[in-house]
């Protein structure tokens, strides 16, 4: 629920056209969330941050997914659900058709619509071929809040040529997600080069005393690059949502 | 075997109703236990600790269970198995057909008798959805133990208001268990608002560098909130029984 | 400022003997807390928690210590500074002479009262020596609740007769406070004896791989026990509050 | 030497006043540093960054330190020395006598002129007093870039009314520096109630299992909020750095 | 291949009986083992530590565990395979028909004679059921080398009377092995109270932050009682051997 | 694409048997890798580094391994697929008749040809039998860049005198790599043997608090030998490659 | 106090020439230790342990020290006070003048007998010189104990025929200790050699991954020698105690 | 003592001009090294491996020091001494007149003669002013070998322009030592762009996370270029030996 649909209600309700009480059960939800028992979605959060709840999908059980689905779109809410395989997917699209998988993403989404025309400036580096679920759920994400979003895939430092050859399109972003897993060291190089937020994405790609994923998060933190910024292993839905957030701060001033 | 049980062999034997050997062979294990070979269960623990001892089902074998189980019942001893599937409790309630499996909390009860009417004042708090077998196995203990229990679940720290908006209850309890996986930042806060013990339940839920679950153990034991309590990761048992306890006591001394 | 000053100056106020400006002024203190620049003193905190905001001397600089102490004492508040040595408390006395040094809790106490007759039932028993300024921290705070609190010292798992030996006063209390360094065995033992709360200050006692304590603290958490709760390495201020409130709901019920 | 400096070089070139070869040797330090033997100074990176070379000085020598602001400040560089206490002021300023301390920031300036009015935007939050020094750096940063920098300290969740009382101060950020110890929940709480992105700087603030800093980084790293980014422990440098990038975005844009 | 054998052949060398070629080709293989390409079993072993080379089932393929286990049979070597299951057994068993399966030790041995009458004085103490496999290795290996073994199993701190009311077993012992997983206090607890060698065992039997074993494994180390001597995390067999070479030192020095 | 074959493709514009538009369309992937959106195979490394690019195969899909793999067979260079199985293999071969699969080493090579008489010089030598697929993978990549290698297996310090008894070997070797598990001291002993230069690869081959590898990695970086060197745990392509370099560095200064 | 001591008394009481109530004194504090309120030393140890409660000097304020060595020495018992230094001895020694500082071991001594002819077959072996304190702590408590120990230092794996030239003094000994920092593997080297139990002490020496000791703790813990057994870093003391109890096993039996 | 000393003790001896006895007496030191009781300085080291025995300053008394220091000029070995500042280098002086202090490398050299002209080849590359020490060390060590070393220090990867603009010098090297603390990514980069052996030093230059050097040690330890060699946190001596030994290799060769 957005801003827009909280003021439809209220301009129904003024012009008579909606009952006060099923008014209100529609705002209670809204305002505290549904209680599920088991989950209490945050319809609230859409208004606040920008982007509606989304359903980490590991961990939960598949009813408990659907449930939280059913509810969220009862709610009129679009939904995503992350970190989930096509076989989940193929039980929530029993329900709702329009449920659209996202295979590389690993990430199912329910009722998105367009925003208008896509902001451009977010780029997503990533540096190697393991990396890509990570980084595609960055880009899914971005995406999703309107952003447009470039590609620049296996540019790791080993060959740095590589990263070299693509300076134009590093120089053209406003806000760069960096995922990287191994050594880490690609945020620093690309944030040494451009002068604008670079956000670093620890991958669990490696082996050994990459500790899963422990070694490039570390890595990152420090960076003696300025300011880049870190989010948890594989996160990348985080470092997509900050990145599209930072990216279209620049659209509302212009507007 | 509780207080009133041993009591009444006692009593037995003095009305010359029950041979002095077989006392004593009752009483053997009660002090010392029954030695099974893998085995020793302490019948002594539910007079000691007010709680018989529990079978913790994980890495123990279906037939140790079993045995152990077996044993317990037949000194008359209720029986409380954690950590077990429904797979287990069949294979159980094939001997033990009184035995009760409780899906959310992954347990089995065999023979508890109600005590009386509940104690109100425990309440259980959770971060998110899928913190809930571990919240519903705190839940069970302190219900076994003669504890009534509140829930209140998804009211995670990503949206404040969600807990705020539910001031009342949390004011209301006497003790409380807040469970949390991530960042395991909801005891801190909880115990900020109210002036009772808060045990804190970290859980593995989280990816990444959540380290299954060392990162919001070590966020609950560096609370900057007054006296937060720590249990294990996972450790929704031992919190349940903690609060239980804490709870009981109030009705002992009103008694 | 406890609930009985609140109440005294809403009494003054409905009774003419205090401006509403000035009440208004002592009240937004009170509830936001007086806004030091580099400290913001929770002068609420005592009502939400029965206790008043601690300043923990570690890490902070003198005028830092001096400046929130005046505040606190300007606003009427008792003041408890912890991990501080003699040399502050002499720089503090010189301004607030009835402040009183601890030197085995290593605290400083101003304007503290006599909370009626203390209620007993808090034991804190400690494995080693070098484990007391921790222990005594934890005496000294559930002292300045109303607390009566026993002392068992030095009573380790390496020589188990000397904690056998003690087994009426471990009987008698009605929460635990158990301290311990190097493998922390000591909660362990203790609370498979007694009925009641049991709680665990791990300590930075110890050397090579007791980590600073993160030895005791591991094994505190691993009790296999029923429901050790475990507070921060050298934590004795938590552990003591925390046993405190717990002794002291028995007292309120009674009341 | 930023853009304007470098254009007037070669229009001075152009206009004959400036001799071709004095220029070479001005941009050849420009391009590459200035082969210092033990340090080579990037002054490039004004322009690539935003931002001249800041010179750390933990771990440097005070002669080291001593050499690369003088040749920084031949180059004509503005220079920011951090990490370093009043005694290296003292020597620094022998030689620099427009160096500033900044105490609460240990922090020397030297040659920084006001980039004309500040941008509004800024909000750097902290969680307890002695998180202090690492918020003032961060502060610091971001004015010395031409933001205007707004401060809300010692609102810990331990206390989450104090926030809460704060929220439009909270609102009015365009992006939030938060720096909390102990547990760091603080940044947390905060993204779950604003919709722009927030800087977490974990401290080293807190004892036993905080593990000099460890224990916030994870927390943050973890957040359940959405979007949280992450720099290394205490680093209020790269915050603040980060922070005024993304804050100055809107003034260009705005331009 | 023991010192008997060994004897065994140069005396049939001296009385003509065996050819000297055929002699040195069997002492070849004794001195520097067999050369298999992946393995070099080492048949001196046995007369320099009383033991054989041991097979650590784990982590190798079942042709490697066969192809090993062939050529020590074929040197006249007892062999001792360890980690592996009945599916292993099997396997082996097709072409060695002797070989035994030890299930609660998961191990299996093939060729061993008895040593004469075991010597009595080796105690293993576990504190939990699913401490079992690690205390039957400790077992099977002490009775390998000729000692004879009592067991007591089940005694955890957490009822310090089960352990206390078997002070008659702890005291007849020469030398204990203690294994304990969880909080890893028991052989703490048993050094405290008898005056020989104490060989503690830490289990990987725990959850949450057991850490597989670390818990145990640090509070051993840690031990507050004297001389505790630790194996590394599950090793039953290093125990156990261990054990056993004290216990018969005796035995020897007695001859 | 090594040397020979880029001067060959100028030497063909140069006689006009190549149109230069095809001749740059080869020479774009080999500068700047070719874009298969998932992947940007570096085909100018065999040049640079004296080694193809390698395609590391865990943690990659077989869709993408077989991508790759075309496109680098596509562009004429010779292939190696570490960390593979037999059914990864089996797949590639229905394409790639040529592919050979080394089960030991569990790789694939595809296209390489010999490059004259190897250069004798490598020395592998392993503590144990499971170390076997890690020392293989090494023996394997120094043999693909023309180096001879000889193997020395299962010759761990238990029994040092099997390692002593091969000393002369020890000697011939211009650069050994060592693999070695468990406690990790193999390199230790060998490096204090030789004058020339030894690279420790530990393996994960261990248990309990082996914590997969890191025990025999630290023991290597803290060797108290002159100068070993160290890959991360199971990494025997990295000492494979970089023995095999230095090996040849002589050869080249011979030529 | 030693068991002669105790039928002395009691000898005396049978006697007449000792009042029973100044015999339930002496007693007294000999079952439970004396009550000095900061400590309760266990004077029923020696006969428990054959060795008397050790004074850890670490940890322990110089007034503790000397209190509990006032009321040790009044109690009859030998002292020894570990990791102090020699202005410690100079305090302890004002009032104790037969106080004796043993430099090397970083030791005080107070009240030792000469228990007889020593028993020969300890042997500690050392790494490096800067393991010296370590060993020589070892030395020390084995030699209070009535061992005669022999010393082999310096003897590291990077020059392993420094220790294969003394193997006859290896074979000579019937139980070893030996101490080594850095990469740990003498133990396993040690081992390796003799049939007798190897008892390894990690030390503190190195520097960077060496952890203070962590990796030759973990290197001994994973010895792939049978039978290593371990005691904490630096834990000179432990070792010595418990290597001299399985020598002086022989002595009794031999009685 | 180096081969051709060896060869002229023999030649004394075979020409008269030695007496036998006395000869011994030189060459027992030079096998098994002199017994020192605290230390057994290796004089056989300088033939088996190249170099003389180093003390490694760091953790030894300067009496134990001065004292190996004495013994091995007596033994006629030119030593090194690593660690230590300009205080001890006082100490040593006075007895040793030659003895010369290294401040950069923190060393003390006495007794080293040139090795004819040196063998170029050696490149040392840093990231940062903090890392010269470190990087100091390793040159000192190979320039003693007889190697010519260059330097090329503070290009570090924030600045990747700086690296890249040194192109020339990195491919002349035949062997490079890399020094880099912080995120550790400079030895990744350099070692993607030469094709001779990279040897990464990772240094404890850092903070917070960075945890003493960890961060960079694990990154070198997971680069994604080909074959990077690494040494424990701030080891230049095994840097600067490892590349000495390596570059000396074709040196000899070419003889």
């Amino acid at each position: 629920m957005d801003d827009s649909r909280l003021k439809k209600i209220l301009e129904e309700v003024r012009k008579g056209s909606l009952d006060p009480d099923e008014a209100a059960a529609k705002l209670r939800d809204f305002v505290y969330g549904a209680d599920l028992g088991f989950a209490r979605p945050d319809f609230h959060r859409e208004i606040r941050r920008g982007f509606p709840e989304v359903i980490l999908g590991e961990g939960k059980t598949v009813p408990q997914i659907a449930g939280i689905l059913a509810r969220m779109r009862q709610a009129g809410q679009a939904v995503l659900v992350t970190r989930i395989g096509e076989d989940v997917h193929r039980t929530l699209a029993a329900k709702h058709p329009d449920a659209k998988f996202h295979p590389e993403a690993r990430a199912v989404t329910v009722g998105w619509e367009k925003r208008g025309k896509p902001e451009p400036g977010v780029l997503v580096v990533s540096g190697g071929t393991s990396d890509l679920p990570v980084a595609e759920e960055a880009c899914l994400v971005a995406e999703l809040m309107g952003n447009q979003v470039e590609r620049l895939y296996d540019v790791g430092v080993a060959g740095i040529h590589r990263l070299l050859g693509q300076k134009a399109r590093l120089f053209q972003a406003r806000v760069l997600v960096v995922v990287a897993g191994m050594e880490g060291a690609l945020p620093s190089v690309v944030a040494g080069m451009v002068g604008v937020p670079v956000i670093g994405v620890p991958t669990s790609v490696g082996y050994g005393s990459s500790f899963e994923g422990l070694t490039p998060l570390l890595a990152m933190l420090n960076s003696c690059s300025l300011g880049v910024l870190v989010v948890n292993i594989d996160n990348g839905f985080g470092a997509g949502y900050a990145a599209g957030t930072i990216n279209l701060m620049n659209k509302k001033k212009a507007n």
